[in-house]
């Protein structure tokens, strides 16, 4: 190709990931036409090197505590996870990295691919760079969906470079297991990938810079965790910072703030998320290369009408599912104003993500899981709501007790008290990963207290634990 | 004691079973003196031959099939369950069918707990004949509240008490493991004590005079766990009846309709419930002994400004959960009307069980699990909603599949077309138990469609199907 060859589309999204195949999906149906860029694999970062490959190894990991935890079933499950099947089934998830399933997808719905590095060069204009070097010029009529999500942030260490830490990616898709592993962090990746790796036979130190772990959840979430880690084999240390890392012989060795110095075969940085906007071009329409996007409640990037981003590039919630809920109300958003419809742009209308404010779901996937929706006691009151916290303890409701013995697990309901609707539930426990979507669906569906009675919980499931939760607070 | 002794109270609850416990709860709560009589073991059939002992004995039974189900911890799991350990672990749940802990309890409540047989002798009386054969007369000034709950109900067979069939109650307390056992009924009760008993060891034979199993559920329900059951190892035969049985040198022989001849070592009958109602002294009072007692929505007997009947007894939803659901109801009603409170009567009220009608969940703990709320299609049809069914395959769901290799499921939500709000959600597959509060909770709640949308499911979890319902419905 010697011309740089010009397609016109109504839209052009740069990410193939969840939230850019959402967006496609949601502009195709109505009409338009979609062209979608991506530099890696389509199916982006959840795909290959996040949800995916860490539940399939986290999978096993957490029945083997529930079935441990039965009494005469814990008898006959012996020894350890076979390592070797957790990363192969692991590997099945993921495709074995390669993506021919989520093109075939694309391909059905209509929405074309644009293998390469997209970058906006102006106003409605996106150039892709493809793996030839040739480039491609895509203008979009109606919008560009800005879908590149984030990378693992690394810390400026010196040195950082030669030890080849791993991040994310690393820690989901590494083919052995490392005999010693040093996490630096405190978050759900660290959380998750100490609980893995644990598991599968490593010697796991977490070194937390903070107080305690799963820091923007209810406190008793990090606590029982850490908890749970520490019983499991981990060291976890808390307020140590990492000074120096480097790698003498194969072995990793960092130095924390105290001057311990702890040897590792493997070190993984799961220290936060930077947004992938540095090389898309974005100096060219008057935006920083590098910010995380700013947008409205239809993901329209600020003073930019025919500008979105989608998914974690927008900082509201970084989060797949969420990102996957912001596609479908971008993709919608797109679409209405391409016809000239009225947008239903009031809170919880279909073109408002209303949900990223008030109803967040997330579930930890450690043992005990940790599942949370909406507001913590702290940020209602941060946020100026007049609210009670009201506690359960897990091991009251039968159920749980059912479900393992020696349960042990919490419940916290924050009531907003002037409108009496809750603004926000966090579960801790073995199991209650499908049970945080009863909350969700009382967060955002801002059902009140009052007809919540009327919501009948199973007996004996740990749902008796909204009973529990309703007691409390009529008691309190 | 040669005298009739007579203690006057506010309210007399006849049964101290669950849904007694919380009418005495609440009625206490409002300041009233409340009495309780119960000639069994306070805690109710709930507490040591339904609910708890049966999900003692299933919990095992479901870990196990789940571990075995997750590559890399399937292959650690070996050889059968030990039975033995099992029925310890029933028999620690039913706190070895002592009471204490439920006396305790009634106690600390401040009801008065009397041991012996109840009956009505007239309007707001009881006369308690206790196990020394005295007798106490009880007067209500508010209330008297039924909840003497159900028994099995067996079919009038020639010969059947010499077979000593097992009941619900057999079949949840039995001490040992028989090696061949036939089922007879297609319930829910059927199901579960067929998944408990194949699962210890027995060879199970099903017999069920229907078409299919759990008929009151969606279709696919009963027939995703013939499947599962089959797969098991039992033998399920539909469409038969039995037309007699025997027990010769031990052997129990059932003979169907068809003429087919099974031995087996034991026998139970699941063929539905009766009202305990034949012996408390409804005839005083112009009702009729053994009848189910039709209540309004505070649970108050149609014509009978004083009686209460809560529970199975009322026939309205013949499970624990509901039963104290219509307790704390009941429990109110009696409360407001003592003071000459207004009740709040209407629909979703505080003084209504709504629910009764149209949001009653139910989970069967079978393998795989069972999960409903609300109205089936057929029961919808037939309530004159305008509705359309949307099904989803779970097996498309990414947390399904992550949660079990090979996840084998359905899911169907009943869409009312007029008012865009679900009538009943039916879910079966493994681990579907806890998800089905979500359900129960956008059913009573009547969020409407729109605002579903909004609840955002975490992915990958199973709950992820509620996503795939609400595309299914929009795209159908």
């Amino acid at each position: 190709m010697t011309e740089t060859e010009t397609n016109a589309y109504d839209v052009v999204v740069l990410g193939a990931g969840p939230v850019g195949e959402n967006v496609a999906d949601r502009t195709r149906a109505a009409g338009l036409t979609t062209a979608v860029v991506e530099s890696e694999l389509v199916g982006g970062e959840c795909s290959y090197w996040a949800c995916m490959p860490s539940k399939a190894l986290l999978r096993p990991v957490i029945a083997r505590a529930d079935a441990r935890r039965v009494p005469g079933l814990s008898q006959s499950v012996q020894g350890p996870l076979d390592a070797s099947a957790v990363l192969a089934h692991r590997d099945y998830f993921t495709s074995h990295w390669k993506d021919d399933g989520q093109v075939g997808w694309l391909d059905s719905i209509g929405a074309d691919l644009y293998r390469g590095h997209g970058r906006l060069t102006g106003p409605r204009t996106v150039t892709v760079t493809g793996p030839d070097g040739g480039e491609r010029v895509l203008t979009a009529r109606q919008a560009v969906a800005v879908c590149t999500g984030s990378r693992a942030a690394l810390p400026g260490l010196p040195g950082l470079d030669e030890v080849k830490p791993w991040t994310s990616r690393e820690a989901t898709s590494a083919k052995t297991v490392p005999g010693r592993l040093i996490v630096i962090g405190g978050g759900v990746v660290a959380t998750e990938m100490a609980t893995v790796w644990q598991a599968l036979g490593s010697k796991v130190t977490l070194l937390v810079r903070g107080e305690g772990l799963l820091p923007r959840m209810e406190p008793f979430a990090g606590e029982l965790i850490a908890e749970a880690l520490t019983e499991a084999g981990a060291d976890i240390r808390t307020g140590t910072s990492v000074e120096s890392v480097t790698r003498e012989n194969g072995t990793v060795v960092a130095v924390t703030g105290t001057g311990d110095r702890i040897e590792a075969d493997e070190i993984l940085f799961a220290t936060g998320r930077a947004p992938r906007t540095d090389d898309i071009g974005l100096e060219t329409v008057g935006l920083d290369a590098g910010s995380w996007l700013p947008v409205d409640d239809s993901l329209r990037v600020t003073g930019h009408d025919w500008l979105y981003a989608v998914g974690d590039v927008n900082h509201r919630a970084l989060l797949t599912h969420q990102g996957k809920y912001q596609a479908r109300v971008a993709g919608a958003a797109i679409a209405a104003r391409a016809t000239g419809e009225t947008l239903a742009a009031q809170p919880w209308g279909a073109h408002a993500a209303t949900a990223d404010h008030a109803a967040v779901p997330q579930v930890v996937f450690t043992d005990p899981e940790v599942a949370a929706v909406g507001l913590s006691l702290a940020e209602a009151e941060q946020a100026g709501h007049r609210v009670k916290a009201v506690d359960v303890d897990l091991s009251s409701v039968s159920g749980a007790g059912l479900y393992a013995d020696g349960y042990q697990g919490r419940a916290r309901m924050v009531v907003d008290l002037e409108e009496e609707i809750l603004r926000g539930v966090t579960l801790v426990g073995p199991g209650v990963g499908e049970l945080i979507h009863s909350a969700t669906i009382a967060v955002a569906g801002q059902v009140p207290i009052s007809r919540l009675w009327h919501a009948v919980p199973s007996y004996p499931t740990i749902s008796e634990v909204w009973l529990r939760l309703l007691e409390a607070y009529r008691d309190a």
